[in-house]
This record gives structure tokens, sequence and C-alpha cells, in this order.
């Protein structure tokens, strides 16, 4: 896979909570010079980042993160302003206690609501694999299916850990064919990135890709 | 001071994401035996809450939590949402980049929009002190005093590290005389509880206390 290829996989993000202004436009400057797929950011710089890419790449944002325990209602509240701003794709965060209490109706209903918010918008949804068992996340599987959502997604990154190899594996085997995987979380090496894709990933959720990749000289790989 | 008097100034909080209706059952239950100032507990749970305790302890729940970085519009919709809920106290978290890079201007109008959608209750203000330098911590004490808000409060729980000693006396210092102090994040013990208050501290966000407690025979302290 050639770099221009893996780049194009990349949602390249930036979701500390302590970054500024000057932050947010070098990272917008990296995913124009890098063409990734979007640049994952902030309910709160998305009106800043649009503005900024006018529609040369995509803006990414999120939902009820990192914890997920928002009401459905905010998460789609949430969806509708992010849209309206300039985003057009959300990631969400499920209700974890919902899903450890195995409430899984109630995690439908919450996907299913922020869904509606976002017809025409890419929607992922992040289950958090760091807090499940295996038989969890592929009764979530299941759910995300169910949910008409165009991703599902690993992590938040701000869990104890990110993306495994083989929860990319798990994931793939248990979605709905048409439901993509994206892979977030500690993603720090061209390898493992592109291990990732070919595991079934067909997104990263990554900053340090485009870093990494900065700092070649353009001939490698 | 006698723990009775202790336990009234403690927001019992249960606030990780796994965390379930059963959980959240008995925190509440355990909020009721020991008279606490409020539980303090996700938004998705302050229905449940609200219905279990039926005003006999407060509600506390928390908005833009914990990352900050959601839209003041947001931030407000969700404190209203929450005390329709039956919430009586909201804890927001201030958007920790505009601090960084001292728009506190902006950092004002984010709070001043969660001031309006919540007067009449309880408004707790989180600055994360685990990220701020000296200089910011004082220059929040000046925002958060304008902006009408009941508390300043020191941490989520969610960063590096939660309240300090020195973080306590900085803010009690230079927040204006009506506006109190919450401490939370990391209190673990009896004594650290007590010179917390001691130190000028009003309210302390901690489940750990009430578990202390309940593990003592009764006769200590």
């Amino acid at each position: 896979m050639k770099l221009t290829q893996l780049l194009s996989h990349v949602d390249h993000t930036l979701l500390s909570t302590t970054s500024t202004t000057q932050d947010y436009a070098k990272l917008c400057e990296e995913g124009l010079i890098h063409n990734v797929a979007s640049v994952c950011i902030p309910p709160s710089r998305v009106k800043f980042c649009a503005q900024y890419l006018q529609g040369r790449v995509k803006v990414c944002t999120v939902v009820g993160f990192p914890n997920g325990y928002s009401n459905s209602y905010i998460k789609a509240i949430e969806a509708t302003d992010a849209i309206n701003n300039g985003a057009s794709e959300i990631d969400m965060v499920i209700d974890i206690g919902r899903a450890k209490e195995h409430d899984y109706s109630a995690v439908l209903a919450d996907i299913q609501q922020v869904r509606r918010a976002t017809i025409g918008h890419t929607l992922k949804v992040i289950i958090e694999t760091a807090v499940l068992t295996t038989q969890e996340k592929i009764d979530l599987c299941q759910v995300v299916s169910e949910s008409g959502a165009d991703y599902i997604k690993t992590s938040t990154g701000f869990a104890a850990n990110g993306a495994t190899f083989d929860d990319v594996v798990l994931l793939r085997k248990h979605v709905a064919t048409e439901v993509k995987v994206k892979a977030a979380g500690g993603i720090s090496t061209l390898d493992d990135a592109l291990q990732f894709i070919q595991l079934g990933a067909d997104r990263l959720g990554t900053s340090r890709i485009v870093k990494i990749i900065q700092g070649m000289d353009g001939t490698g790989y």
C-alpha cells in the first residue's frame, strides 16, 4: 500500500483538552498537505476547522464524548449542531454503562436517535473495547449493525487502552458487511497502521501517522 | 468536626463509564444513609436517581464533562435537560483549550450561558487544575467570580491528578468571598477530607469517604 493510500484512511485526530486554536490550524494544514480522510476535532472547534478547510478535507467531530453517558436527546442535538457548524462525520460514544448491564435495546435506541439526526452524513459508533468482554463486543456488533450506523469504532483514546489487532478482527467478523470498522487509540507506527488496514479496518483514528510521515524523506515505505 | 458534619460536605460521586443501574441504586442508598450533600452522577442517570431519592438527597450531575470542549449552547441545553430530569446541582467543565490560549472572555461567556440556564440551582465550575499554570488558576478564579457561578471546582477526576491542598488554598484566596470551593479527584482518606475542609473547601467530590465511614465501627474519629 502506498503512503497516499494509507493517508486516505486516516482521521487526523486532535482531541486533547488543552489544545489551542494554533494547534487546530496546524492540524488542518497537515490534513490538507497529506489529504487525509478527515480531521477529527472537538465540537467547539468545528466551526474554525470547517472555515479553515473550506470542504477540501472533511471535518469529523465527537458526540457524547468520551464517557458516553449523556442523554440520547443531547447526543442528537450535539450531532445536529456539529453538522450545522460544518462537520460531515460524527463519532458518537455509546452509553457504556447500559452495555455493561446488557440493556442492548437502550444502547440501540441511543444510537438510532443520533442516526436520525445524521442522515446523509457519516456516523461512527465508539463502543470502547477496553472495558468490554468478548461477548459484549460481539453483541454490540449486532446492535451497531442494526442501528444503521456507518462504522463501528474501537476506542475513544481516553480509556486504559485503544485498538488491538484482535479487536479489529473480531469486529470485522461480527458486524454486517456494510458496516465499516474504525480503529483508534494508540496507533503509533506505520507497520501497525498497515496491519490494522489489512485486518479489515477502513479508517484509523490517529495523529501520529501524519507526524511519522512528515518525519520521513518521502522515499521510504 | 463530627463525621455527620463532614458528610454534609460530600458530593457522593460515581462517574465511571461502566457503572450500572445497580451501582447507582447502591450509591443513592448510601447517600440516604449518610445524609450527604448530594449524589453526583452522569446525566443519563439523573432521572433514575431523582426518582430513587425523591428529594431526600440532592442530585448533582455533570455538563460538558469531562473534556469541556462541547459548545456553550450544548452545555446550556444539557443543564436545562438535567434540571428537568430532577438535578438541582450542575458541575460544568470550562473549555480548557480556550483557557490555555488565555481567551478568558470566551471562557466567561461559556460559563455565563450555563449560568443563565441554571438560575435558582447550584452551578459549580470545574477548571481542571492539573493542566493549568498557577497564573491560569488565578485568572480563572476571577473569571468564575465574575460569572455568577456558586462554586469553583478543582478537577473532573479524569485528568492526571485531582485536588491538592495547595490548589484549594490558592482558589480560596483568589475567588470572590461568595464563591465556594469544591475539591474533587483522588480524595481518599478522612484526614485528607478534613484537611481540605479546613483549608477552605466547602464541598468534596469523592466516593471513598462514604466507603471508609461504612467500614468503621461508628465510634472512631
